[in-house]
């Protein structure tokens, strides 16, 4: 049966991205900040194809984070561009390109109707406007006997983790804090939902704490 | 130099205390679950009379909770009863009894003027209405060559972390979600002062972030 895992960087007053996002920013203030611990590490960088860069306990969280994924779902907002209807003769076509690190079958959750858009590399975001369940359920058709990858961004995380949709959860917990921005637990309640801490990672700059279903 | 050491159980959504605090619930509706970890340990339970318990990981931890503290500071939520002026007929005299776990001076931030209240055991509750660094001029000077421990609750954490006098930090991450009730770092604001990350100790039920200042 093919699960929902969500891996997520998170400060450690709990935001996964700052205040005041927009296309040119969009971690929002100091959320770039989240993703250091990455940015650093040799296996990024090489995903990337850039050389050197460093190897730490962090490196297998890297070079496992696509692994066994087949599909992903994610939110508007991580998709990006505008909040709103698309623009028919400009459409915002994701932050990442022609050739996305995807790889695979995206799901975008939207109030706005469109058709999917294909580009290179075999990602194509497919939007969905009938709801999370629907969402995760094209997903793992698409997935095979793979899972699915919950890409963010918060809303769309509280809305699946208040729904208890999400089978296996990573946090990156960074040792910083962002004061404010979107905060990954709002609004999700005091359960998680039966995810119990099943194994802790600690590296200089992060902790990687991962849950699952028992 | 003494330094001020604050160490407190949180939950992954960032709470030190769940909602509606009362005499009854002084730690808030489920504030409980964030000392689970520790209430299971035998250091715990020896320390509080009680034979049992198990060995882990945490177990240093809490033996190690008052090594080298000579002076407490905390607020008035945590040393509790209720807001306000005190009742000069039936004063609040703490949650702990007559023989309070801390042993040395306490020095507690309130608004309200009180001679001091001197319990058994070695503890004196000294009643500070000059404000945080006059709270902590003089636990630093009753704790001599020891060091200094800012017990909580939430609002004087807070306070000494945006202050940037909190030398060392200690965060026990509790794998749960409390939704509601006193955020840690409510008003810290983007910065932890020079509090880096300098040690993670994994447990199978809680995470302790030790931090410091290079």
């Amino acid at each position: 049966m093919s699960k929902l895992c969500l891996k997520i960087a998170m400060s450690l007053d709990g935001f996964v991205a700052g205040p005041n996002q927009s296309v040119a920013n969009p971690l929002g203030v100091g959320g770039m900040r989240l993703h250091e611990w990455a940015f650093e590490l040799a296996a990024f960088r090489a995903m990337h194809g850039m050389e050197g860069g460093v190897v730490n306990e962090s490196t297998p969280v890297i070079e496992n984070h696509f692994a066994n994924i087949g599909a992903t779902v994610m939110g508007r907002n991580m998709f990006g561009g505008h909040p709103g209807p698309w623009d028919p003769k400009n459409p915002w076509s994701g932050w990442w390109g022609v050739n996305p690190p995807y790889h695979h079958p995206v799901f975008v959750l939207t109030h706005h109707a469109r058709k999917p858009l294909k580009l290179e590399g075999g990602t194509t975001f497919t939007f969905v406007t009938a709801g999370i369940e629907s969402a995760l359920d094209l997903a793992k058709r698409a997935a095979g006997k793979k899972d699915v990858s919950l890409g963010g961004g918060a809303k769309a995380a509280q809305q699946y983790l208040a729904a208890g949709l999400v089978d296996e959860m990573q946090l990156h917990v960074v040792p910083t804090l962002l004061g404010s921005g979107e905060r990954l637990f709002d609004g999700v309640g005091d359960d998680l939902h039966g995810l119990e801490l099943v194994r802790t990672i600690a590296a200089r700059k992060v902790t990687h704490l991962e849950f699952a279903k028992r």
